[in-house]
Parts: C-alpha cells; structure tokens; sequence
C-alpha cells in the first residue's frame, strides 16, 4: 500500500470526535479534514482541519473515505447519497425500517460513482448483526436474544425531553438481569417486553413542575414506556451534569441452539462500553479501511457488514492473521 | 439456486457423524455419502450412504462440497490436497504451526483443479479466530485472551492414557473464574499458564498398578501437566462411561480495549457447548455452503473465516438477510 488511508469526517459531533481520536490509533489512516455545517472557524478541534460542508467536492481526489457521523433522522438519508456520489463512505444509518430503502438509493449512486459505501455499521446494527447472522447461519435450529445496555438511550433522553415540565433528562436502558441468566440457561423463553429491558430516567425539572404529573406523563407514554417497569428519579441539573454525562453501553446478542438429540449449544456475544461514540467510531473506522480496499479492487456499491469479508478490517496481510490469529 | 448443495463426508467418527445430522438441519443441502476406510458395510448407520474412500473420484461430479472429518495428525494432512484436486473441501485443521505450510499447498492445488478449500474451520481456529481478529482491528490498543473450557481435551486425555498404569482417562481444561473475571474487569493482567487453566484428570487405573506413581508422572509430564494445577482422582471403568462419556467443551474470547482519553471497552465472544463434535459440524457446514457459492462465483483456492463474506454462510439471500437481522 502506498502512503495512508486518507480519511474525512462528515459532522463534528460525539460520533465525528471518536472517529478523530480512533484515527489517531492506525497508523496506516490520517485525518484529511472536517466538514461542519457550522461556521468552521468557530468549531474547536483538537489540531485538525476544519472546512465547511459545503466545500466537501473540492476534495474529490484528496480523501479515500469519508466517514459520516450525523444523525439518522435527517442528515444520513440526505448526506449519504450526496456523499456516496463522490466519495467511498461508511456510515452507520440505524433506522431500522428504512434500512433497504437506503441501501437501495446508495447502492444506485455509488454503482455509478464507482465507490464503494458501507452503510449501517457500528455495533447494532453492525457487530450484533454479524453475530446474529452468523450464529443462526451455524445453528439454524434455535432462537436468539438480543439485550442492550446498560446504557443511555438517546431518543428515550430526547423523548423525556420534551414532556411539560421537564428541563433535561437522561435514560439508561437496563437488561434484566434474570431474562439474561434464563437465556443463557437454555431455557429459549419467550420474554416480553417488560420482562427484557428496564427504563431508569433522570430528569431535571423546571421551576414550579408538577413532579407527579411529569412523573406519570413519562411512564404512561406509549411505546417509549408504557410497556417497560419505568423508574423515574428526580435530580438537580448538577447532580445531572456530575454523575450523567458519560455515554457508557453495551448489550449482548445470545443464541440458544439445538443439535442432534437434543444438544444444547449458548453461543454469546457481549459489549461493556465506556463510551458508546468512541467505540462506535472504531468500528466506522476499521469498516472504512475494508471500503478503500474493496474499492481498489474494482468493487463498487452498497455494502453492509454481511457482503465484507472479515480480513479486510484488518491493516495485516492475510499470510500475518493466519499466523497470528487465525 | 437450482437443487440441493450437494455433501459427502470423508471420515465417520464424532466429527462425520455430527455433520450427518448437522446436514438434515439445513434444507438446502443433502448428505451424498459418507466415505470410509474401513468395509463400507461393517459401518453402522442411520441411513446414509457409505462407500469406500479408495472410490471417491467417482463421486466428482455428483458431489458439490467434501466435508474432511479426518485428525488433523495424519489424515487432513494427506486427505486434504487429494480432495482439493477433486472437490470443494472444508476443513478443520488445527495443528496451528503448520497452517501457513498447510494453506500453501491446499491453495495451490485447488487453484490448479478450480475448486475452493476452506481450510481450518469450526469454533478454534474458526469462530474464536474471526473474533480475535475483527476485535483486535476494531480495537488496536488492547489486549485479548482465549480461555478453554470447561472441556474435555482428546489430546491431554491420550497423553494420560500412555502413562504406564493407566487403563483409561479423561482430561478436563477448566478456565480459571478468578483470572475471566479479572479481564473482564478491564484490569489487563499477564496470565501466566497456571492462572489461566487447570487440568482435572479422571483416571482408571491397570489392575495393580501404583496410583501414587501414575499421579506422579502425570503430574509432571513436561507441557501437558507441569505447567497446571492439576488434579488427578482415581474412578473405575464403569464410573468413566457412566459419567465422562460425552463432549462438552466451550470457552472465551475476551478483547479488554482502550478509545480516547482512557475509556475502557470490553468485548467478549463465549460458547457453552453440550457437544463439541456436534458444534463443530455445524460450523463446517456453514462454511461447505460458503465454499460452494464462492466456487460457483468463479473463485478458486484456499480460503479462511477471514477471506469469506460472513452473508455465504446464510442460506438467505442478501435483501432478507438486512431486512431481518442487520
């Protein structure tokens, strides 16, 4: 390979500023630039170039990968396939339900540009997929479990947000316990809602709020909680500031499968995350490095975790992770 | 796909067997026959098709992928060139030093006959490999470890059964909970070999043999025990099949990394196994599905879970594999 992998980041939020440090980790990357929707100027960095958005086209023949770190609901669907048109991109692109619409779009823009763009990758949907996929593919006889966190829930934060009453809010997503030791037990049982996950919310309250009755728009709100055991704990802004402002997560994909007369096989795949943009920005940049190379290779289009062969996250040769790994 | 992917099994011991029944899980595939060494009509089984392995040329074009249940002591060695000029393989070779040798020679066979071989496959190497190298790219500054266990060892079980005394024993490797737990932590130990794993030794004694000498050299055979804890207790014959006869095994893959200024993830890839033959099949078999599509897409050669696109291994096709579980 010569020279590096040179890398650009779309946004210049958590995610954006994981991806800067994890390139910082792989010394086969640099960070070429920034681009903001803000004034770039008044962004501050930590040493890296800043430019604003709408330049991103003058640097065409200067950047590999572009990594876009914005948000699902509006800034992926419309970035993506501006971006896709110019560039090899990774994005990771979560709302699940538009997932085949979006890579449909892409993969038309990135056929005719020539790239290659990986969409939806991270670590759900993105590593807890593989596992999924894999393990049934392996143990097709069988059922899987997917728990997350413990962990804060952005959109459930946001949704608490915007209750009358409520000046901020953080909700961590809690995996019971007990439904994860009767999955691992092999009991393949058929868990609620409820019986999976809890709801722990912090909330700040405005001057003069009616506690209770916050308290009860929050828990009686559908979808978000109406079907979970919620449990709302009212804070300070500083006690808010001081004890919730780190972003840990995680969660576990588990598959319960049967063989032959009845052999019984746990197959689990765990995350404990410090911080959720941190390591999601890992993954966006070991996906980039598979996307240059694949395209180099002459491959163009959408990809998701499923169509890339593992040894293409890696900077070793194959004859190295044989040795070493394999 | 027009028909069934077409099976035969090379070597009719736990392995061959588990994949015979790991094949009637899977729709899209049929069992063509099982080729032996010995009399094909002194082999007991359930229905399937036996033949002569000195008759397998015949099969070249009726059968799609030969699954090799051989040892990877002798018969992989030998059996794994002699196929790959023949058929699409899969393998399990696990003599680890030799792999790059063994790669070679598989490659460059299966290049010249137009086939894929998919060489060292099942849970270690295999699963346990793809994880330590997907989460090493993911994460370069850390650390991993692999536990085994709590399982039975053939090869420790046969170095006991060759100490003079011993008429019959089974080995158990137990990972250590206290060092798991310690990684787990994120403390990232060094483990030496003592810490990691002990040994617990079933044994049934020759008729008048010295017990304190047989736990003696057992004890301080160079390698295999000297290393370990290990414990030795004494059973009758009766006690060992009754008790010790099936294969459970599993074990651990723990990456413990670090993003940013500090912040700590830990990601953990496990397997409780009641049959590690069983398992193992039904990774090979996966993988035959994966080396008979490749084949069919033109590609030639030896191939590892590294080389493969993690979607061959389902027999879904792409659009339903993200619909469903991306």
């Amino acid at each position: 390979m010569s020279g590096k992998i040179k890398i650009g980041i779309v946004g210049y939020g958590n995610l954006g500023k994981g991806v800067e440090l994890a390139i910082k980790q792989n010394p086969d990357m640099q960070l070429e630039a920034i681009f903001t929707r803000r004034s770039p100027e008044q962004v501050a960095t930590v040493g890296s170039k800043m430019v604003h958005i709408s330049k991103a086209e003058e640097y065409k023949d200067q950047i590999d990968v572009m990594i876009l770190c914005g948000g699902s609901a509006t800034d992926i669907p419309e970035q993506g396939p501006q971006f896709a048109a110019m560039f090899n991109t990774v994005d990771s692109f979560d709302t699940h339900a538009k997932i085949p619409e979006y890579f449909a779009k892409i993969d038309q823009v990135a056929k005719e540009s020539g790239k290659v763009s990986v969409i939806s990758t991270g670590w759900d949907p993105g590593l807890f997929s593989l596992n999924r996929m894999i393990v049934e593919a392996i143990l097709p006889h069988g059922k899987d479990y997917t728990f997350w966190g413990k962990g804060v829930s952005q959109g459930h934060s946001d949704a608490i947000r915007r209750v009358e009453g409520v000046k901020n809010a953080v909700q961590y997503t809690v995996p019971v316990t007990e439904a994860i030791e009767r999955v691992r037990s092999g009991e393949n049982p058929e868990l609620s809602t409820r019986e999976k996950h809890l709801r722990d919310c912090y909330v700040v309250l405005e001057e003069g709020a009616d506690a209770e009755k916050v308290k009860r728009d929050i828990m009686e709100m559908p979808y978000y909680f109406s079907d979970y055991d919620t449990k709302v704990t009212f804070i300070s802004e500083e006690e808010l500031k001081a004890n919730h402002s780190t972003m840990p997560h995680g969660g576990f994909v588990i598959r319960s499968g049967q063989t032959g007369e009845g052999n019984q096989h746990i197959v689990e795949f765990s995350l404990k995350l410090d911080s959720n943009p941190e390591f999601t920005a890992s993954v966006l940049v070991a996906y980039a490095r598979a996307a240059y190379r694949l395209q180099k290779e002459g491959q163009t289009g959408a990809k998701t975790v499923f169509d890339i062969a593992p040894g293409y996250l890696s900077p070793e040769s194959p004859e190295d992770l044989r040795k070493r790994l394999l």
